[in-house]
């Protein structure tokens, strides 16, 4: 028997043996979006219950203080590119926690998976972390029930944490939200509730081949797992090398993944290669260079206030119909905390492109990306993927760069092509276009001023930090693997 | 001749030849403070010329909007512990630059350094970096001459960038202040200006066992000086391993120090080792969970509202006498950008302490830190010595944690002892302990829940990016090298 045929078998053979063989999950999360019943239909403001227009600020906000508010931002722009806009943002304070359980089963780390609905959800359920709540939520202001399996991630005691980062929503929506991006390993016994269910990461990775299955929370706290971290593999040596490989490879054995090509071998290196300091330093001081040069002011000003903007009864849109609007909706779900409420969602008005250019480089998978300035960022600016925009609102005499190569479907050799939600709790429908696509190793160098290639091992240390990788540039990260890259092409 | 007298020769021989000669430095420096006239007087803030208590604000601000105002903050604190007060915030949007002019003598980086006189310094000068200018400065709001040397750092084709990143400032007095510290070195001929002058890093070390020499702003941009970044030492291997141990070591010559006690090597072994990546993310994971856990918020208030504290005609302080004061002064200096100039200062009102607990353990050096939660930071809270604090504000009944030990002169071994300033350009002649004590290894094993030993080359890692070590961190960091601390004892 062949080495191959080895390795087939054995991955076979496990696939049987874990939680949720591959060929059974989409029958439990087609019963799943069965099992429960979702209504969500648009009302108008003054039918949202317990949300008014506050008085005092003018933002559309919960009764109780809580949630989140739709406040009016007046942005000005010196540098890079002068300009002054106003825009409804979100403010949502508090930190939410974006939390995975996970669990040694026969040796391979599995991670609690939720099929959870959200209201602006694409199918309404998608895969997301074990827990997913605002501080509101597991305060239960809402007097609904607290989330399942909380306690995890509030005491202690009951794991060991393998990562725990505070990390950055949309800059270009939010205004300054931070969660929590966290997992912790139990070795407890876990009794796996209805919507639940225990998926390695390769299994995870896997499903984010498929459009709108996992969802945003989900690929954040993905992208956040150190690949070289023996800690979080738990042990001694050999161990710990299994457990990197298999997550580099994005596979779900603990067995090898034999790469199969230059970009799968370079993706593999460099994914589990060690912090270069001198080049890491290099690309922080390109970061904060251009956070210097960066000259942006944001003050806030009265929805009602906004210039270029509407609020009707039922909305607030801009008048050119640019950007995204906000509306109120009325949701029923069976399986949420509260049986029914009422919220603003913001949704989109066209569909968004998020594109990583790779290149193999040297033995090294690099990643273009570029220094994305957004008025709700805490740090002014922070790393984005190559492109990152809806080509439908840029202008085409003064594009962002690189838009006309990502466009165009001949450019270069494309790893990962589906389409994403973006937070289903804030963002109605969203679906945009996420890419990876390979190009020419002396193409665009040096880069576009903005631009940066950088190394994606050292994009995963900077993953540690906060404020450094906006959540685009993380989600597409999640992406990123030899296995979990595979059938794309 | 023996090794030893041959290192001594040698030290000998380059120390005669260097720009400024060791046994040279404190006449040059006491004849820079004997050039200039320098005038200090307290003036009642209706003389405080163009500055004024803005209708609008309540706040003490420049009537052309710029340089900094002295505003109002309500903190209110859930966790760690539970507490409520107002105090006066200095508001400084702009980023300020910190800049060290580096170039190579004989094969010796050397630092251009600048004797400025700042109004709230004591001794009136003290050693700063080559340029340190707020955007009013360089913008030449003031009607002055722009600062010398700034083009080096505004213009990047004259010279290649060593340090550069954004860090904050005393998170208890400004809100959300950031300064870009930055090194650049040039290669081309320099002329060396009146009050300025070339010195090698060793002999600004040696500098800061003084009391109040050299200047925070020149202690925070040496704090960010990688010790292992070989593109910072400029080339070939050779070049590399001198000039880490050379920044190591605190030595001047580009020769090896050589430990003379367990220390001193664990010191030198751990400062130019490279990142661990698995035991620094656990450092970023337990700096993640205090974020997490700290609740505090904060709101403007007007400074007549603040309460607790008073606004007379000529000062604004607190009832009891606690944190600190706000007065006006007139300033004269014949060596600044402008020769007279009002604004308001901050007087503190005791003698603050900043003291690390260091130790060696398994040959390496680690430093007792503490998440320092203070309400202007960007990031709620950041990373600070082992004790940050002005012992006499403190409740007894409730200390900070180790504040017992680091006042007992008889705890542990003392290698740095001195009394350095802060801002001297916003805190009036400020003096605060900087101490840093060596421990025994296993004491305060496991430590307060707040505090965490760290390797040191990781807090040398943290600090290539923003938001993590707060300037007491950084600055007493400076002082940390084989040759600094060799005469503290």
């Amino acid at each position: 028997m062949s080495r191959d045929s080895l390795h087939l078998l054995a991955s076979a053979l496990c696939e049987d043996s874990r939680p949720m063989p591959n060929g059974a999950f989409a029958a439990w999360f087609d019963d799943r979006a069965r099992q429960h019943r979702f209504v969500i239909e648009p009302v108008p403001f003054d039918r949202l219950e317990r949300w008014r227009f506050d008085p005092r600020t003018g933002g559309l906000s919960h009764e109780s203080g809580r949630f989140f508010s739709v406040d009016g931002l007046r942005v000005r722009q010196e540098s890079p590119r002068p300009g002054e806009w106003d825009q409804p943002i979100l403010h949502q304070p508090e930190i939410g926690i974006l939390g995975f359980l996970v669990k040694r089963i026969d040796g391979v780390l599995h991670f609690l998976a939720q099929a959870k609905m959200e209201p602006g959800n694409i199918n309404y359920i998608q895969i997301s972390p074990t827990v997913q709540a605002t501080r509101s939520n597991y305060m239960r202001i809402h007097q609904g029930r607290s989330p399942h399996y909380l306690e995890y991630f509030l005491d202690r005691s009951r794991g060991r944490v393998l990562v725990d980062s505070l990390q950055s929503e949309q800059g270009s929506r939010f205004f300054r939200k931070l969660n929590r991006n966290i997992v912790v390993e139990t070795t407890e016994e876990v009794a796996v509730r209805e919507d639940f269910c225990w998926l390695t990461l390769g299994q995870i990775l896997r499903l984010l081949r498929q459009d709108n299955v996992v969802n945003m929370d989900a690929r954040t706290v993905l992208s956040c797992i150190p690949l070289d971290a023996d800690e979080a593999s738990g042990a001694g040596d050999a161990e710990h090398c299994v457990a990197r490989i298999e997550r580099a490879a994005g596979l779900e054995t603990g067995r090898l993944a034999r790469p199969t090509s230059e970009l799968e071998a370079a993706l593999m290196d460099t994914l589990t290669r060690p912090v270069d300091s001198p080049a890491y330093a290099a690309d922080l001081r390109w970061l904060a260079g251009r956070r210097f040069l960066a000259a942006q002011t944001v003050e806030p000003v009265r929805p009602r206030d906004m210039r270029g903007w509407q609020v009707t009864d039922s909305v607030i849109r801009h008048e050119q119909g640019r950007m995204f609007e906000v509306i109120g909706v009325r949701v029923e779900a069976s399986n949420r905390e509260v049986p029914a409420w009422y919220q603003p969602i913001v949704r989109p008005l066209s569909v968004g492109l998020m594109t990583y250019f790779l290149r193999v480089r040297q033995g090294r998978a690099e990643l273009l990306v570029q220094a994305k300035l957004e008025p709700g960022n805490a740090d002014v600016l922070e790393i984005g993927p190559t492109v990152q925009c809806f080509p439908q609102d840029e202008n085409p005499d003064d594009p962002p760069a690189y838009l006309a190569e990502a466009l165009d479907p001949s450019f270069g050799r494309c790893w990962v092509d589906t389409l994403q939600s973006e937070e289903g709790g804030r963002f109605f429908r969203e679906n945009n276009h996420n890419r990876i696509v390979q190009v020419d190793p002396d193409w665009a160098d040096p880069p576009d001023e903005n631009c940066r290639w950088i190394s994606i091992h050292h994009l995963k240390h900077m993953v540690l930090h906060s404020h450094l990788l906006n959540v685009e540039a993380r989600c597409l990260m999640a992406s990123l693997g030899v296995g979990a890259m595979r059938q794309a092409n």
